[in-house]
């Protein structure tokens, strides 16, 4: 059986090429649609209102590309709106949430779990509500970090300042004893060095775009959806803007040479639920 | 004679608020509109199509509510875009980038000045054509400074990072003997005193929104629209994003409570260039 449809991913920009590269190394056969709204990224500093009206008009775009399943790579509309939106649809619709609060719990001995994101992210407090939902008894300590996204992008991965901001963003989650820190943006693995040596190395750092790529796998076996065709399949980005170096940073986050960059305006797409079959 | 309508003011976000707060000490008589599309900023990260785009929305929606005159409080806007859309309009539309080009170059004495900015207000190469318009043998030397916003955002106005990023960013404009240095970027008024601490004392700070507001009260002296009204006016401020700390960050850039602020939905506002009178 199978199913030969492409697997939909889509971030607020750039940073959810993470999850598609984790996702290129664990199921190389699977053929990937994905759509970064760099018109209008960031989305960790804006209101629940306007992230969830933005996620609905990015899902509807996968749809519309008849993709078999939809992965929100963004920790914002993970945290904020996606347990809501994913009630209309008759896909499977995941997010990078629950894969990270799901591998915390199993790796955490002392059950005293970090959280590390965007504001919007850490506001929502759904990965505090999500990981004592599954147990009471976790003690959760989280923390906004603005500086990092701008200083992955920057390219600014391994210099001093980089340690101090991380040393003060990074000291009271030290001094609270986790022995698990989640991180909860996907701009954040680019610093996975500099964050290590600040937080400590017998902290266990949980990186989404790993897990998610895990979890990925894993529903697509249990409804028989993987990909059986032999034929080799084209990767196709959609953006809803070509900055400047856009391909160069781009690269970077997806660890291969960004290629098939087509602008879409997400704005005026005009798709409307109803053609993409939403109940 | 006189004209009581009031100013329109546009920014990607809440830095065009220091342009406002310079209007309200110089011309406490005139009425302020304020239009800032939080749910899309920044600006200065995306490409001239996109931000083009953006702009010709905020000034319909502006021209929508009767004003006088447009100012666009955005460097990426007034650098990348506007001397292409002002030729449309039949009232003032005015930018951050001439007012602080004038009067840099009215204070350089050596003629080697210095600009710093967003990644799109340098890379435009507006204020470097501008200044060498104007005066073919000044000299200038121009860095963008992305981590600028995010920690004046952050409120890290005195902090140690903050010296140390600023001395990366300044060193090699301090080592080409500028004499005179652009802030082109509203958010960097509030990090004024790390700038001139790194940059040197002896170097003049040339503040665009101060010098809009000069410029902005020449242009309506010259034209007789300085408003003659007794009666008390409200200054109303409209965003298309009303996110978490909102108040609080404006009211920082405002220098002032901020009151009066109501969201608009900036996409599908659904005026067209015809109903505002567009030449």
């Amino acid at each position: 059986m199978g199913d030969n449809r492409p697997i939909g991913i889509f971030d607020s920009g750039v940073g959810g090429l993470t999850v598609v590269r984790e996702v290129f190394k664990l199921m190389p056969e699977e053929q990937i649609i994905y759509f970064g709204d760099t018109a209008r990224v960031p989305y960790g500093t804006k209101s629940e209102r306007v992230v969830e009206k933005f996620a609905l008009q990015d899902i509807l775009f996968l749809l519309s590309k008849n993709v078999k399943m939809v992965v929100a790579a963004c920790h914002t509309v993970s945290s904020m709106v996606l347990d809501r939106l994913i009630q209309g649809f008759h896909l499977p619709v995941l997010g990078v949430v629950e894969p990270g609060v799901k591998s915390a719990l199993e790796r955490s001995k002392n059950k005293r779990i970090g959280i590390i994101g965007t504001k919007g992210t850490i506001e929502s407090k759904a990965y505090e509500r999500k990981l004592k939902d599954k147990d009471r008894d976790v003690y959760v300590v989280s923390c906004p970090c603005p500086l990092f996204v701008p200083l992955a992008e920057e390219g600014w991965l391994e210099q001093s300042v980089t340690y101090q901001i991380a040393e003060i963003y990074l000291s009271p989650l030290r001094e609270e004893k986790i022995d698990t820190l989640i991180l909860g943006c996907t701009h954040y693995p680019l610093l996975k060095g500099v964050i290590k040596k600040v937080i400590g190395y017998d902290v266990s750092i949980i990186d989404s775009a790993e897990e998610t790529a895990k979890i990925i796998r894993k529903r697509l076996m249990a409804f028989g959806m993987e990909r059986k065709s032999e034929e080799a399949c084209d990767h196709k980005f959609f953006v809803s803007d070509i900055p400047h170096q856009f391909q160069e940073i781009g690269s970077r986050f997806l660890g291969m040479k960004l290629k098939n960059i087509s602008r879409v305006d997400i704005e005026s797409t005009g798709i409307t639920p109803m053609e993409c079959g939403l109940r």
